[in-house]
This record gives structure tokens, sequence and C-alpha cells, in this order.
């Protein structure tokens, strides 16, 4: 099967360009299932509400991922736990936390499972995510060999670790959370797809999404300042496909996704 | 005039990689300056020695930059201030700190001036890398506008805030200390090259260049564990391709460079 | 000259407190100057109001030093320029930072400095505290020898360094910030008083004067939680009696001050 | 029963202390049982020896409990796990973690049980020392309500919620780490002695048990410097006493130990 992978998406711009652009790259690369990290698409950056979560849905998404912005917009709390679609970090520590940390979904006569976990590195101590991959992977793979984890993380190194340590277990690893497409999209040994970071979906002027004068401000005065999801009409959308066997879960191929100004979308 | 950047070199590999593609690169390019990052170059990944150093220069670097591993391998404190083209990160606190924190070439009829200064988001608290760059690029824009900055940073929102708050003032912001290049390669408005991280150069197997056994361990045990340059045959050389308008200091272009099994190399 | 130093004075019971036991203090100690930190005292626990400040001097305060959450309540970017006796931490960075970061009064003959400064272990990059206190402590001598620091700071080891790097060169460096008292109360060479913690002034029973369910759930789900000021009525003020020589600036004496339900206050 | 509790022994002169003081304590107090903060006994004040085990041990300790300095010293690989009286953090991640993270030891009658564990605030992503305290709590009650903890930490906050949550399930948790004693000791709700933390044993003119040059050297620079165990005569020793009633558990009295030259020794 192919899927489709969508990186954070930021804000009202980033809800466009998934409502734009969405259509158009399923009509155009077929994917049998689209994944959408929704972490920052509330107005203000943080979180996720339950309309925007249903207008991802409405616009192609099959499944949404999170991240450490999971719970910033309170609403959540009173929706997730109806959702079968939106995936939080499978870590967070406890027994009784709302919402699912993975979700599975019927793809032809196949199973793709959706995983969401977040890093550990400058991120609060959630529960070890290699640990809760392992258990997690060993379970999933009873059920199906075809598995996408978007590892929500910091720290280039703890992302390759993960693909590494999941290489021939998973058919994808696409890290998430630092806002910026990276060039070592590959396969790894044992097929597994591997990206450190997918990149974001929203403004494409300020800093990761925010506006510059507020974010530059704060590096500079280490005082209080607005971060606000920047204004700017530039936009970008960022991602990728990839490719699966279906019948031994393993990827074949990774291809990264990248529209803004820079890079008008042709396919 | 046009400039060759090349990100963290890693190890004897990365040495090697340099040795091997670098007089390629330059007759292929005609880089008319070329700049290497050199903090990972020493065989066990952490600082560079003096030999190095040469072997660097001997093989095409105009100009050496360093990072949070400057001061890794002792060595550095008896040669450093022997030189004229060892970068440390300008931001290092205090009047006495060994070497410099940039350098300046004649290139044709101009002058590059290459800055290195370290990031602080995650990283130890040096001198405000914002004050310090606006301090140096006020006084070295007397003499030149055509100036590189290697700043060597984390988060990347800290890099693209930076390129922002310099953007109309420098030739070029370049990241690195990620080890992962990214995609994000534009010019900001007033003529500023930007791309968030350049990308390591040596073993490309491992994680950072380093071999996976010891920091998956890592992450698994938190207990200490041996980190040593990995000694797989897989390579990659990353880096950006930089043309900049001699007059006005203005980049026009920026190409990023990839060297490795997945990118064989072919101009 | 005798000062007296209050610790981080939290919420409402904390002012309560100050109000209640100031006056007793001062009766029996007989100080000729008194100093209070405020960082904490509206009663949401973060940050000062004008009112609150204005409450601490009525109480006895002669100077109300600040710390990590000095703009946490907004309206201090209304009042604190107008104010000659409020000090925030003078390592902010920049030159137009809001307030000052010392202040003189008049004591009998005698000149008293207090300054406020905070440290950067495990704490935000401001400037280098170390430093910052170099270039004022020698300004200041030449008008007075007599000098008091409230460094707010986390690490034990960053308010020793601190002590130590000053000592016999102020009359005392004293610590806030974790909101426990240090047994360590001592005259270092030189005649510096130090204690690592004042310790806090306000609920006794929460944790650090907030409410421990919100503390602990924050620890068991690294989920959002209420930080609520504790209610209990138990309550605590923490602080220290210095004795300076006038003449030459140094300390000759400092003891704990610990008012609670387990360390009733007698004089 | 009667505990003595001895923080964290530094060096050559922290074994001294040991050496001269726990028999004159043993003496004069009558524990009848004795534990001691081993982690940073090597001559250099990082890790722990087979031979300076053996000593803390033939000098009077009955159990030595570790922090996060466990593993710095290689040799304890070799030797841990032939011990029974060495305990580390109990929430080192994984099956196979050498060593034990709690032990019992037969006093009189009773039965006492001491745990070791370390806090996750500015220090590494252990597992959740929370869940870890409730699982060994709940275990050990079975056979015992005698539970002493001495809980490796740095921030207040957690120290304090760690003894909160556990108030009345354990006779006391005791804090260590930060080598400064706090005066707060106390007995919580439910007879759970408390004290944030016990303070360290060795030298005492140094920066936590280090020579001063080096530490404010590196705050200085931020360029590496040697830390050495100061050698300065002046030494510490910090700890508590704490009494339980054997019955039920229950702590009736804790009562700091200080000796210095600011606190000579008499009881
Ligand atoms: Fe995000
Ligand atoms: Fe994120
Ligand atoms: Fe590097
Ligand atoms: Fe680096
Ligand atoms: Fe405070
Ligand atoms: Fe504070
Ligand atoms: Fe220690
Ligand atoms: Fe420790």
């Amino acid at each position: 099967m192919r899927l489709l992978f969508i990186g954070d998406v930021v804000g009202d711009r980033g809800v466009h360009m998934i409502e734009t652009y969405l259509p158009q790259l399923k009509r155009d690369y077929k994917p049998q299932a689209t994944i959408v990290n929704g972490e920052n698409s509330t107005p203000v950056g943080r979180g996720i509400s339950q309309a925007i979560y249903k207008t991802l849905l409405a616009s192609g998404a099959d499944v949404v991922t999170m991240g450490n912005h999971t719970w910033d917009n309170k609403e959540i709390f009173e929706f997730i736990d109806g959702t079968t679609k939106l995936v939080r970090p499978a870590n967070y520590p406890g027994k009784d936390v709302p919402g699912r940390g993975w979700t599975q979904l019927k793809v032809n006569q196949a199973t793709l499972a959706v995983i969401n976990l977040q890093g550990r590195v400058f991120l609060p101590p959630l529960d070890d995510p290699f640990t809760a991959a392992d258990a997690l992977v060993t379970e999933i793979r009873k059920t199906t060999p075809i598995i996408f984890l978007d590892f929500h993380a910091e720290a280039t190194s703890e992302k390759r670790a993960m693909a590494t340590y999941l290489q021939g277990k998973v058919s994808a690893v696409v890290g998430t959370h630092t806002h910026v497409q990276t060039t070592d999209g590959q396969i790894l040994p044992g097929g597994t797809a591997f990206m450190t970071d997918a990149g974001m979906t929203g403004p494409d002027n300020g800093i990761l999404g925010m506006q510059s004068e507020g974010v530059i401000s704060r590096f500079l005065t280490q005082r209080p300042t607005r971060y606000v999801v920047d204004e700017d009409e530039k936009s970008i959308l960022s991602g990728c496909v990839i490719d699966i066997n279906d019948q031994n879960g393993q990827a074949t191929k990774i291809k990264p996704i990248l529209i803004s100004d820079a890079h008008p979308y042709f396919n």
C-alpha cells in the first residue's frame, strides 16, 4: 500500500493548506491511507479542536497524530475519548491517559497500524519511548506487519536511534516536531522507511510557523513575548509518501513531499 | 563569489570523505572559498587536532569552523592561538578565550568574513549569540558585506530566528550540529542564504556518525556506554554551495550538496 | 548595621505572614534595613502587583527583590519603572530592561546597596551573573562597601560559587528560589555572609507553597494540571538576620529566621 | 528503632569523616541501623570502589546508598552484584540493571527496608520514581512497614512531592544530591519523616566538596576545567537521626546531624 504522511499542521493556514492540497495529492499519488500530524492545528498553533479534527478527516486524513502539544487546547479532554482516529503519544504515563496511543485501519485486504510516540531528549520525561515501542510493536505484529510510527522528538540522535532500534520490525519511522524537513529519507535494512523530520505545514515565512518578531524578541530579552501564528501569505506543506509491501510490511520507497512558493506543486 | 561549505566532519571517515571529494567538488563547482566544520574530526569524533586541521586545509579548506566540541581534544589549547583559519564560536565568554571567533580572507578583489557562533537552546549558556552577531556584523560590515555565519545550534527555531535577525546584513547563515541536512535552503529577503542544517560528513550508517549499539544502549539503560565512531564503510558528505554578489554581499543562490550511497556524486 | 532578609513570599498567605510577623521581627531584632523577596507574592504565586508591592513596603520592607517570576504578572510593566525599591535580576539582557537591577538606601550614615541576580543553571540563559556581579560590585564599591546580593538560583553549586567568587567584596550573598531554607548560614573569608537558600514565606503544607494534588499529579501524568497556592492554614516565614560592620562592609554574623508551627516565634 | 543517615560522602576527606565520627555518633545516639550515601566516595568524588564500600561498612554503615554518580567508577560493575548492602537507584530502566534498588536487614525483631530512588527533574529520564516507589512500597509493606527512602534528586519540589506522595506509607523520605542540608526536617501526617536534603560529608570549604577554582572557572568560561575534590582541611559531616515505631513503622522524630568547624560535635 501507499501512505501519505503530512507533518505538523500549524494554525489556520496549515489547515487551509490541507484543504487545498490534500485532495490534489491524493488524486495524484493515490495513497490508500493518509496520516496528518495535527498537534499545532488550532488558530494559536497549540493543540487541536474537535472541529479541526473533523476538518482534517473531511479533507482526506484517515488518522491524525499528535505530540507534545496534545493537551494544550483543553477542549481535547472532552472529545478525545470519543475518537478512533486521533492518536496521541502512546508513552504518556499512567493507565488512564485520555485517548489512544495507536490505532489501526483496514486498507484493502490489509491492516495498517499507526503509532504515535514522543521523545524525551529536551522534552518531558514520559515513559521510555523505546521500551514502549518494543511492547507495542510486538503486540501489533501479531495482527499486522504494516506499522507506521510518527516519532515526535527534538533530537536527531533519538529519532535515528528509534529507527535503527525498530528497523526490520516496522514499515516506517517518520519524525516530527522540529518543523523542518530533512533530506535523509531512506529505507533502512529490513525495509523500514525513515526520515528524521517530515517538516511542517502552514506559514512559511515565520519561525516554525510563528511570527518572527515575538520569537526573536524572546531570544533577545528572555522576557515573555507573544507567540502568534504568522500571518504572511506564504505557506508550506511538508510530508512524505511511503510505499509498503502489504505481504511483509517492508517499505520499498520513501519520497519527500514539499509544496511552497519555492517548490510549487506539480506531480 | 561562490562558497562551498561542508558540515560537521566526523572521525577518520569524515576526513577521508574530505580528502576524496573536496578536490572533485572544487574542480566541478569552482568555489572561490571553502569552509569546513571540523568540530568532530578526531578519530573519536570529538574536537580537532593540529594534524587534522592541516589535513583539512591541505585538502582544500580555506577556513575550518567548530562548535560545542571545540575544546574536547585538549591538544587544541596548544595550537589554536597559532592558527589564522581555525574559527571557534565567537560567543564563548570572557576576554581571553583561546583562538578567534571569526576570520577573513581575500577572495579575488573581495574580502570574505567567516563567523562561527553557538546557540544556547539545549546547549550551555555562552554569551547571547544574537547580540554577539549584531556586534560582529556591524564591525565587519565596515570592511566587507560578504559575511558567512556557521551557526552551530540544536533548535530549528533558534537557527531560523538567527537567520531572520540577520537577513539583509549577512550573505549566509548556515546551521550545523544536528548532523542531518534540511531541505529548507533558501534566499531570505535582503539576500541572506539560509539552511537550517548543512548535515554531516562521515559514517552514514550509525547515529550521527556514532555506532548505533552504544547510542541505543544509552537510551535504553541510561547508564554510561561507549560512544565510538561508526566503522561501517558507508559514508556521507553534506554541505552547500552559495553564490554571492561581491558588490553588495547578497546571496543569489544556495544549492545543497549531498554525497552518499543513496546520492552518488555526479555534478 | 543589621539587615533582615525574608525569602520568597508566596500568595496571600505569604503576604499575611509579612503583615503579621514583620513588625514583630523588626521590634525584636531592630534591623536598620529590611529586604523581602516578592517574586511569588500575587494570589496565584507568580509575580507581584503594585498593591502588593505597596503592602510589603507598608509592612516594613525597605527593598523588594524578585527572580525568574518577575514578569509573570503583566501589571509589573505598568508600574516597575516608577518604583525605586523594587529590584529585579540585574542580568536580564539588553539595554532597555524595565526596572532596575539594584538600588541603594541611606541607613544612618551609611549606604546599603541591594542587588538581585538570577542564576543560569536549570534556568533561562540570562547574561552571565558572575560577570554582571563583577561589574556591579566594582561600580558600587566606589560608593559603599555594604552590598547585599539576593542570588535567585536553582543549583546549590552556582550559589556557593557566586558567594566564593564575591567573598571579601560584598557583605552578603543569600540565595533564593528553591523555597527551602538551608543550614549552611556562615561568614566566608573576607566577611561575606552566605546562605544557600533563605527559604520561603507562605503556605507550609503544600509543595513550595503550591497545593500538593496538582504538583503530584503533574509528576505522575506529565500532563498539564492546575497549580494553585495551597490553602491550608499552616504557614511559614523564612529568612535571616545579618550584622554588618558599617566601616568596612564586612558581615560579622548571619542568623537564620524560621517561623512555623514547628518553629513558633519567640525571640 | 533509631536510624542514622549520613548524606553524600565526598572523596577521601568524606571517608575520613565517616571513620572519625561514625563510631562516636553510634556510641552517642545508639542507632540500630546506619545508612550512608556513598555516590561520591572515591578520591575523585565520583562513584564508589569495593575498598571504600568495605571501609564504609567497617566504619559502621549497614547500608550504602547511591545516586546519579553510581556508575562513574567503572569498578562498580565488577563487584556490585556480589553485594547485599549496596543500593543504587531502583528506577534505572530495564530488567538487567546491575545491583539492587533496595535491601532489607533485621534490626532486633523488626525488618528495615532501605530504598534508593533518583529524581528526574534536571536529571536523566530514568523510570518514573513515583510509580517505582508505589510498586516497591506496596511490595515491601507485605513484609514490613519500616521503610527508609533515600531520594536522590535535584529539585526541592520533586523531593517534597515524593514525601507527600508516600506519607503514611513509609517511615522516612530523606533527600540527597544537592549536598547542602535543609532546615525542614519534619514528621509529615501518617508518620513519615522528611528532610529535603541531608547535606554532604567531606570538604567544607569548596563548592559541594570540589575545589572552588575549577568550578568558578567553568561558570566564567563555559570551557572544560578540572573538577577536583577540595584539599583544604575543613570538613563537614551531615545527616539525620530518625526514630521509628517498630510496630507501625511511623517515624516519631527526625533530628538533623551537622558536624563542622562551625558546628563542633558535642552530643
Ligand atoms: Fe509541532
Ligand atoms: Fe511538537
Ligand atoms: Fe557536530
Ligand atoms: Fe555540535
Ligand atoms: Fe520563588
Ligand atoms: Fe524563583
Ligand atoms: Fe552527591
Ligand atoms: Fe548526586
